[in-house]
């Protein structure tokens, strides 16, 4: 196919754009992962990967995608049959739930709306409801990647001490991690799910969980057959740097840069950065006239910002425009919000040039899509940008 | 660490060299895996992965290890508690042997000296002997790269024809694809098993399951729960050229470039090449008073050869002084064979005068650890490399 | 220092942004440049070469930067003491007169404003002047770097030829070749300089001589010492793909890339697209209320922008704020507009959403320096990029 | 054209196997060569470029081939008609030769048989028998790239000062620099000219003078016009990092990974291990039977041996049988040993299995020519190689 000149832009919300260091990592010869450099390279960053879900406790990484890490999460701490609460914020709560479904335990869905987060209060009711304990793990999206709403993670864990409920807690932070707040110890997550596109800055392949000790002592007691994803095998091989099978060589290479990175910046840094950039894209989206799908402010997230396109407008029609005329790939609604909403990625490896970039092009693409909407959105955003410029 | 001058000999039997076409391709940037350029770059490489596994019938590519492709094999197909025979020719045929236990599986492990490949012939006196059908599965490691010997897959195939068995057959082609001839539907196997980090030439990271009708009809009635290795959303999705989740995007970018290279190079010319130098390496091995492992000469590997070292030296002392001394990464024993055999890897992305320098590192190593042989080997390996010049 | 996010934005008029395709072409292992692989591969390029010149002449690649080629246009053919007619348009030419005399040639410099191209009846009287044909080569700066001018390079064939004189005619084609269009042959242009980092998307490294019949002609009978720019050994090894010393062989790795890239869209797409972004630019400064340097809209430059500062204020000033609070490198004013003017470049690998990442953050510069100017130039951009979307 | 399985051999004595990490730095995103980031980064490499040529002076980077740097000494310091001294030691010093006369230079050439160094007993009669100093330069190649002969530079120096006389000394260590020990200050060289693609394990495209008091003063006086040459600007730019044109920007990108190399490892070990291969290559050579085209032991070359094939036998065949049957390249015999010689370099980015792939491809390619000699060498450089193992 023929040149397209300059830069796509991928404003999905993961996989995000992959900085060059990361990608000149990635292409450095495969090495022997059995030999004595490898396992010092690899526990360096087993070593640092802990400092990103900020735990002391050991993280494990999959050569796999986030969905395997879900998988990894249940089927090392639960038994078949075991219930699991879970609640309906969106698409990946939802696939989540499917996942729960096909591999044999019980989830308890709450319903949602899509348009907020995990309701702390209806989990500690339910958890106070269920006397017997047969809940054995309450399950949170931390970023809800199809609608842009952050669950307040540490209110979840608040409402099951309230209910006084030994199930454990797993937190989903595929499209959270390295780019919103999310401390693993201090908020007493037994298993948080993670991966490697998204605020990691790599291409996909990897995923992690870390985890606790409660998690751990679940994962000696409970009865689900498991191989592939077996914590035990992985965390005694870990333990000098080294995998019970192949491990993805050459995209430990990039997640080694992409620490380096992260931590070069400073987690804080990195986060402020990005509530500066979706604070932005919400006053670009205002001036529009369009709705933010999330409708908590409280939950906005710094990842993504789910734009509702007005009834009888496809935002699907506007995406594939986009792409077409400005080669910026945003990202389509899921599930129950397929062709109501489009969103915007302003994650990972990015900064103002690139956010008035993309902005521009959603604001160019609403003209050339004919959905309704006034200007000044984009001029709205470099106010902001001008205002708090230099601040991260 | 300080600058190693000049590049490190990867020559373990896997991960192989990959070459720069490869890993050039691999860095270029992530792009969105729902877009239409996604689904057309997919639908290529579906395709042409056919032609390496020689079947019509799709192939499954999962972002995983080849372990998680043994896992995909057995849980799409079966049922908990089915019986599976297993043949012991090595570390490998033991790993997943150990891995159907741990999946609630009943293998029926058929010992071996590691020094053979699957016996057709006791295969087919089990089966026979399986009057009510209860073995769901016959399995056999192709190459096993433990031990450098190749079980003849088409005899297995006659074996269970012989016996009127209905079992299903399951090859593990991890280090044979690419680097030996495996053909899917001509020996009738009904899935394979495979990974990216051998003869395909790419980092580790990518997994495949090539798929009969009758397996497929298989996965469609048996009782095992799965999500991640769930061949229906994958089939469903890939007809389209997408996948249920995150596929591992830059390793697909190099697979694409594998293929062209095996396909532009053909396939014959490929096996033809692998085949010279494990001739070349086993003249070698025979002039320095080494055994080779394999006790068939019809069952040498021409991927790896394992070697073993005389009664009482360590082979991993011999390996570490070779790398240490001159930069080479040479193959472990493995499991029953540890400290017994070295292994020499000669697949992949490799010509006549690495295989050279790679046949030179070992013939110095045994001097410089004091490993009792003659010298001679780089000799006849030379004798007929000459020979046979030009006829790759 | 530490990790800044994002791409910079290297919006100088050149090194322009080096395409991925380029970058990896570039990094491709050092090849024999006397092997036979080479002369293939090298006569490909100077093929395709004279494609982007427009000449069915040949074009000499020099491993230098475009200063060197400067040199070697005059050392090739004239002597010791000549005259040349030069236009001082601005920084560029300037320095080329600078060059001339440092090599002993005695340049005839025509004062200008900077804010005009090259005036063809000045030259045509100059030349009728010239009554015993003293003047050997008029020499004209096509796209003016410093100013944003582009020169008729036709009319001033026309001048010449009005003039029936018999100089020869430079052009510089340094930040044009790629961007704007060139005519070798058509324009009877006698020998065209260029170079490798603005339109063709490349390094800096290379550097071309494009040659006419009349030039060689000329270079036969020069009396000027030369040996590294000597066209004759060159054209001699150049006719087997060869070269009479080391040529750049990465850079000309990227260079096949760069012909292949820019073949593939066509030249007259490339062409108009540099138009569109030029257009888009100069909408956004007036509406800045800033005006243009170029005061001749049929001079207008479609590589770059420059742009004067109201008096009082420094130019350089907004740049550095601009580099520091958005990471975009801005072209400085250079010579006698140092201070007065920044330069937007727009050429290259360049897309829509890049333009406006970069028109927003000199409008967002302009607000955090201090600078008097009205708002609204992003929202001209993206009126006529809307208006033209698609058109290139 | 299909795929070539594995790595070429690139053994010709320049340009060298380009390290990875080389590699990888180059195909970084071209910066702004005149903002802040790049004044920083050049000034780091000029500090640490003196560290390689062993002087306190400073060197000068051109962007330009080796070929540039020889012209550069000259015209920097000489006037038209200046007579220099030069020794016929192989190809490049008559090259050398041709280009002084080119420029106008009138060089006295002392004729030689390609066989040694240059001698400094014959430089002293010379310079003793110019009683009137006419002679304003000696001109001599360290490491003669067509003969694989080391001149003896302090020993030059030596018999200039016991000649008394006032000439410069030029010294080209184009291929020896980075491989060989080499001393600027120590040897009072005035101007050490050098390139990129040798012992800097870089491509081609940069060239390097470094440059003596006494040379910086003669430069104030002489009077040979020159521009992208000229000494004057480039300092005056150098001090603050920048550059009077466009510097080669990608390629100092590997200038800066190459020095860290070369640094980390440390020069007096790189030397070592370059000797090491040397004697290691000649012992091969001596076993074949076959002659070092180097008849003095004090000058042997540790970066390339030329071998002689007998009478009658033409080396260029024997090299393309062995690029055709090995896929490694050998440099030709130039010049007046075109045909008689060939050359292998055994420089750069190197390693003991390497050369064995090397010496291996040499043995095997002779056969395979036809070329009379014994078998032996790979043993005889295996033997050597052993012996000496981990002592560089």
């Amino acid at each position: 196919m023929p040149h397209k000149s300059g830069r796509h832009f991928l404003q999905i919300p993961g996989p995000s754009n992959v900085p060059d260091r990361v990608l000149r990592a990635i292409d450095n010869p495969t090495m022997d992962h059995r030999g004595p450099d490898f396992g010092v390279f690899s526990q360096g960053i087993l070593h640092d990967l802990r400092k990103i879900f900020k735990t002391r406790g050991p993280v494990i990484i999959y050569p796999a995608s986030g969905t395997g890490a879900w998988e990894a999460a249940l089927v090392n701490t639960l038994s078949p049959g075991d219930q699991v609460l879970m609640s309906e914020t969106g698409q990946f709560a939802t696939l989540w739930c499917d996942l729960a479904n096909k591999l044999g335990f019980e989830p308890l869905f709450m319903e949602g709306d899509w348009r907020h987060g995990a309701p702390a209060d209806a989990i500690e009711a339910k958890l106070r409801d269920d006397k017997n304990h047969s809940i054995k793990a309450v399950c949170v999206v931390h970023n809800e990647t199809s609608t842009g709403v952050v669950s307040n993670v540490a209110n979840v864990r608040r409402a099951m001490d309230a209910a006084n409920h030994p199930a454990l807690l797993f937190a989903d932070t595929i499209s959270s991690l390295g780019s919103v707040d999310f401390e693993h110890d201090q908020w007493q997550v037994d298993v948080t799910i993670s991966c490697s596109q998204k605020g990691l800055m790599l291409p996909p392949g990897l995923s992690f969980n870390a985890i606790s000790d409660k998690a751990l002592a679940a994962a000696k007691s409970n009865s689900y057959a498991r191989s592939y994803w077996d914590w035990q095998a992985m965390l005694a091989n870990n333990a000098s740097g080294f995998y019970p099978y192949t491990p993805s060589t050459n995209l430990l290479y990039g997640l080694r840069e992409a620490l380096d990175m992260l931590l070069e910046e400073g987690l804080d840094n990195v986060f402020r950065r990005h509530d500066r950039y979706a604070e932005a894209t919400r006053r670009a989206v205002q001036a529009w006239g369009l709705e933010v799908l999330c409708k908590n402010p409280d939950e906005y997230s710094s990842v993504l910002t789910a734009v509702l396109v007005p009834d009888g407008q496809d935002a699907d029609h506007l995406r594939a425009v986009i792409l077409d005329a400005f080669d910026m790939s945003l990202g389509t609604g899921l599930g129950k919000v397929k062709g109501k909403v489009f969103r915007i990625g302003h994650l990972g490896d990015f900064n103002d040039l690139t956010l008035m970039g993309t902005l521009s092009g959603v604001e160019m693409g609403l003209s050339l899509a004919d959905i309704p909407h006034q200007k000044g959105g984009v001029d709205q955003a470099m106010a902001y940008l001008t205002e708090t410029a230099g601040r991260t």
